[in-house]
């Protein structure tokens, strides 16, 4: 571990428990297929088999004389739509876009596409009464791939969509799949330029690849004759999906109580909703029994959001000396059916790492027939990261520069200007590559043929957003901690530590409980990498009202003011003699005869988020006969600011670095050309397993956050940008061969390397 | 309703519907009993046959072999008995009594002392089971009755236990049945008899009656792995649960989480623990399968809490002119096997409503072979008023003054000193006494042969202790209300009314929740009519914190010092420009904005608690030939401080009266020489049923409780406590008999008129 400062942690740092590990060994944790209210009913879904159509007539009425079947439900069931989308006021998503990917109204623009739903007794008589639904489409043609959606010739998803522009220009009167555009620029690019000696550009390509977890999506739902809605379900955010299931339902939020189930894995795939409403919905037409919808594998692929496929232009020139000195990029992703894509997040990560003054940067937001993307680990930053670090790995090639030593030489700093123009706070990628430089495995010889190395770095904002935490201590001295987010990496741990290195006392006297919508205040998305530094804050916060509040009781117990007295290691002491003591434990004891209960709570909008980096090495073999390729060595060197739990940090760089070799070498979304997904099962769709890949070395730099107490920036992210261009780039290293297509899949590289196929 | 100030409220004086009803009208709320995890195993206990006996010894092998059981358990199990009992520290409740009542140790005390318990994988093969655990007795005499018990001669449940004196005495070498003595006295109290006119001196008796909740006892536990333990449980204070439990377990409070579900009646008898540490016992046991357990009906009487009975002696004596000069008192109670009778609380209360300066009242708390008693709604304070009133309405005869004339002459006020010697603050009496003078029920001649009137008056404290409680601030300007406190007699309501209140805001903007013991900082029970008080005051505090982060807000969003705004009418508003307004839904739509969640928190001990006084008007027939008592009419004046709902306020009102009937007229424990109840069933033990009262007449006093910002006093207890008093003086209006002796069934009636049987 590579430290730059650290003060005397007693909790902070250490590698305890996690709260929720026996329950979830044992398997008595509580995930969302593990909700089974009285009288339970199951819902299945209905989905398009046509990848872009017209609807033409939908009759359910076979399917709801069925016997055992309860409700049938479709588009126009949603109350966001009888009742008129255009009222719905001020929110965070597309009310009406949310509605047509729910349940597909006019159009379906996706093979799986939600079109209708049915409630019945048992899974197989709702599946059964699925197939007597008589849905009449009318077929149309299908764009499946961005450069050809932003052709003036491409089939149409939406007749009335217009590119909008985010710098201001007028919207053209043509209809386009383009739904958004904008540019970030600074400097005279076309200048700088003229000054490089060596200038590469290069066009790349990355396909829709999803988040892979185990879990599939899920939701219990139940309507209440009181129009209050119950659900529980497997999401990152309750509070998301309360809000969107009420936008959708048209009831106040506060009539939706939704209650986060342990989960297996979302990495930004469970932040929107599918299933909710429908089940809600399915309830109340249902009489009000509770139904419950999981979906197959192939749902999950079909149906859920997985991240952009990208066609992405990068041009960039450097002087002689190793400076980089100009950048310029066109950014175009797929959204799927409806508006969204990350291709912004995309151009302001990308150059993230380098301080460089002339660049522009132009992103275009393109709808295809494919499921509308959601968020993935970083959204947006690895292709764009697989083409800016490939580039410049090609440009120390070309200079005869160690690529390390070049970014190292460019790299952003405190006070470098992002390409928002917002100066950075305190960063640490130069950190990072120092100490990947110093790093054994930098320093070891690579050696033999077909084996390669790579390096990259990756740049992630890390998140801020809401956060509120309440804190109880008990008559004991035991403190429950409760919130909002749900632990998806080991939050409750990396909570309960801030909150026991607060209060002095040990980690296992802290209590996590994650409680549902109605039982806490607003919590934003345990995603973004924000949870650990923005539920951190909160839990700061509520821990020193805490602190506070105990000095007030010992000051009262002994009858002296409050500023007579301090708070140090667990303890209050008078200041004037400190033999006088009254521990926690003691405080709390006494707590119900000195005012009563002691408790905390913070509620925030976490300002001061410490962006994250990280760089990257990898050694491989690749198999020129077969096309294989082999992680040899992987070593992820990545600025957490401070390491809470370090085991938990790591296992975070190792996950991200693992999700980006399955990225870089195996994964895609593989299309036939009438939009119909190929590979829609874990058996196709080849993630790598703990036998493709080595143990991952892991380096955690501290560059300790200023706008956290204990120097949190957030790690989830950025361990997923480097891997595909340090891999694209190891391989070059292996085989001379510049790949800039994902996946670096066997059929491609034996392709190449064989001549079959240009590359 | 007589209000003595009433303040424009727009939320507290409604009746709105009740937040929690369309769940239990329509079978959806979750009792006790609805809790069924998977892997459910039963547990059943044995109990003891034996009013008073030694255990030589208890063979549990042959259960313990059958096939289908998991686990017996015994008192050696208890952790508080196996890892000795003297370590236990500091705790509210006696650990080793608590431990011995759980599952007895050396000795059974009452028929129905628990003994053993199996858990197995049916009700039924637990039963089976019971049958084969050998326990070998050796019985003892049993002591019954609370004079008996106080004999040096009697039968000694605890041979090591002495005579604990309050008020300092030294403590006697002998061995006895009396748990404790205590004293309170005032004047002189021989001087004021001798300037009396008329003395009157009687003895009284009451018997053991249960509190008749529908709902009986439960609990379901499971203890996991890492030694947490989880309980579900029909309980009026999760918090209490949690602490007992983890006292006899030996855990830390945090490793207990107590989820308190619906509660089917409680009146002070769900405030104890007898299931739940030997549920979560069985578990453990069982290697951390769910246990579930309920007791029969036989079960609820013979085994949990009633009230005690009693012996009471009162001596009062007044002038002519109808000044209550002296009174002298001893109150015995039977405390059941373990000590703890109400016995001062009745001293405390009995007085209350008489500005009397020359009194002495002793009491003695005995044990007997009976059920340990437990809270019942004013505990210790009927039959205390009981014979109080009795003497009273003797007195009044004997001085030919009217009974609220009476009252109202020596009525205790502000300024007024209690029994303790501390002045009461602003209260009632007085007010309710004129309310019911002026009641057309009292200006109402009664007449005809055999039928009767009799008034009474009665006190209770009320409650404060801890509360604590969170508000959150939903987007759409909901309001979600988190607490801690069983809803049993409306509190959802009035606290949500209470929050509307404050906030400005309609009702139905806010949604209460009850939270486990996970969830929520220390709340105590939902008892001693405290929780619209204490709780309420919470609720306001919190409110209040709400509204000035509203006002923060609003000044944010305006650029103007908060000083330069102010909350009105659940909006904020400059003051300099009145026109310049953000309503609540406003700030509440852009709290992500202007500073992220917007919440309130509050702890506390209540301070100003505002007692409660009870007049009440009974009018009655008597049958000679049967002894039947009819209610013709009756009604109850009460002083609420403020109603915040007042059909729950006149629903606690004419609760507390239908259970003072009960008492009166029919209930009691009808135990055999052997110490077995005979009429352990709702069938045998008697209460009233809606054909035996007419609708009771409310007059709700509202005298403001000065200690809390709506005025709220509380209403639960007060009822309860003249009704035994008012039916006895108008049964001797209807008969010329004076019954001292409860309950007055029928056939002590017929025998006393009769001349069967002298009273």
């Amino acid at each position: 571990m590579t430290t730059i400062e650290r003060p005397q942690f007693k909790v902070i740092g250490t590698r305890p428990v996690r709260p929720d590990g026996v329950e979830k060994v044992t398997g008595r944790a509580l995930y969302g297929a593990d909700v089974h209210p009285p009288g339970l009913i199951y819902g299945k879904v209905l989905r398009s088999p046509h990848a872009h159509a017209r609807i033409v007539r939908i009759d359910t009425s076979e399917a709801e004389r069925m016997p055992g079947v309860f409700a049938v439900v479709t588009h126009a069931d949603l109350p966001a739509v009888s009742e008129g989308l255009q009222d719905l006021g001020e929110t965070a998503v597309n009310v009406r876009e949310l509605a047509e990917n729910i349940l597909a109204g006019e159009k379906v623009l996706y093979v799986g596409h939600a079109v209708a739903a049915v409630a019945a007794k048992s899974p197989h008589i709702a599946e059964e009464a699925l197939e007597k639904i008589k849905v009449e489409y009318e077929p149309l043609p299908p764009v499946l791939d961005v450069l050809e959606a932003m052709r003036d010739d491409a089939p149409l998803l939406d007749e009335n969509r217009r590119t909008k522009s985010l710098v201001g220009e007028p919207e053209s009167d043509r209809p386009s799949n383009v739904a958004a555009y904008n540019r970030f620029e600074s400097g005279d690019v076309e200048a700088a330029f003229a000054t490089a000696d060596v200038v590469v550009e290069r066009e790349f390509r990355t396909k829709m690849v999803h988040q892979g977890y185990i879990e599939p999506q899920n939701a219990t739902a139940v309507w209440n004759q009181d129009d209050t809605v119950t659900i529980w379900t497997s999401t990152q955010g309750a509070f998301t999906v309360r809000a969107q299931v009420a936008q959708l339902l048209r009831l106040p939020v506060s009539r939706v109580r939704v209650v986060p189930m342990e989960i297996g894995g979302g990495f930004g795939g469970k932040i929107p909703v599918y299933l909710e409403p429908v089940a809600a919905l399915l309830s109340r037409k249902a009489g009000g029994r509770p139904v419950k919808m999981t979906m197959s594998r192939k749902e999950v692929f079909e149906a859920t959001g997985p991240t952009s496929g990208t066609w992405i232009r990068v041009k960039a020139g450097a002087t002689k000396d190793g400076r980089l000195v100009a950048v310029e990029a066109k950014l175009c992703y797929e959204a799927g059916a409806f508006p969204g894509s990350p291709v912004n997040a995309g151009a302001m990560c990308m150059l993230a790492p380098y301080d460089v003054e002339n660049f522009r940067i132009e992103t275009y937001d393109v709808v295809v027939n494919k499921p509308k993307v959601a968020a993935y680990r970083a959204p947006g930053a690895p292709a764009a990261a697989f083409a800016m670090e490939s580039v410049v790995d090609e440009l120390c090639r070309a200079l005869n520069i160690d690529p390390l030593q070049f970014r190292l030489r460019n790299s952003s700093r405190e006070g470098t200007k992002m390409v928002t123009g917002n100066p950075f706070p305190r960063i640490g990628h130069e950190e990072c590559v120092r100490a990947a430089l110093e790093s054994d495995h930098y320093r070891s010889p690579i050696e033999g043929p077909y084996r390669g190395r790579g390096v990259a770095s990756g740049f992630w904002f890390n998140g801020g957003f809401q956060s509120t935490v309440m804190v109880s201590v008990n008559p004991d001295g035991t403190v429950n901690l409760i919130e909002g987010n749900t632990d998806i990496g080991g939050t409750r741990a990396s909570l309960a530590m801030q909150l026991a290195e607060t209060l002095g006392i040990p980690y296992e006297d802290v209590k996590p409980t994650v409680v549902d919508t109605d039982s806490i205040g607003h919590n934003d998305v345990t995603g973004g990498s924000r949870t650990t530094f923005a539920t951190g804050l909160a839990v700061y916060e509520a821990g020193m009202e805490v602190r506070r509040e105990m000095m007030a009781r010992a000051a009262k117990t002994w009858g002296v003011s409050v500023d007579e007295v301090e708070y140090v290691d667990g303890s209050v002491r008078q200041k004037s003699d400190p033999s006088k003591v009254l521990t926690f434990k003691e405080i709390a004891r006494n707590q119900a005869r000195t005012g009563g209960p002691i408790t905390g709570k913070a509620s925030l909008v976490a300002r001061g988020v410490g962006p994250a980096f990280s760089t990257q090495i990898v050694d491989l073999e690749v198999d020129p006969d077969t096309g294989k390729v082999t992680i040899l060595r992987y070593t992820v060197v990545q600025d957490a600011g401070r390491a809470i739990h370090p085991s938990y940090v790591e296992g975070q760089m190792q996950g991200g670095v693992v999700q980006g070799i399955g990225w870089a070498l195996n994964e895609e979304y593989y299309y036939d050309e009438e939009g119909r997904l190929l590979n829609a099962s874990f058996l196709d769709y080849r993630m790598p397993t703990a036998l493709d890949v080595p143990p991952i070395e892991t380096v955690i730099v501290e560059v300790p956050n200023p706008g956290h107490p204990y120097g949190v920036r957030g790690v989830g992210g950025v361990s997923i940008v480097p891997p595909l261009a340090a891999i694209a780039n190891a391989i070059y290293d292996a085989t001379g061969v510049r790949f800039t297509e994902l996946p670096l899949s066997p059929r491609r590289i034996v392709e190449a390397l064989h001549g079959l196929r240009d590359e």
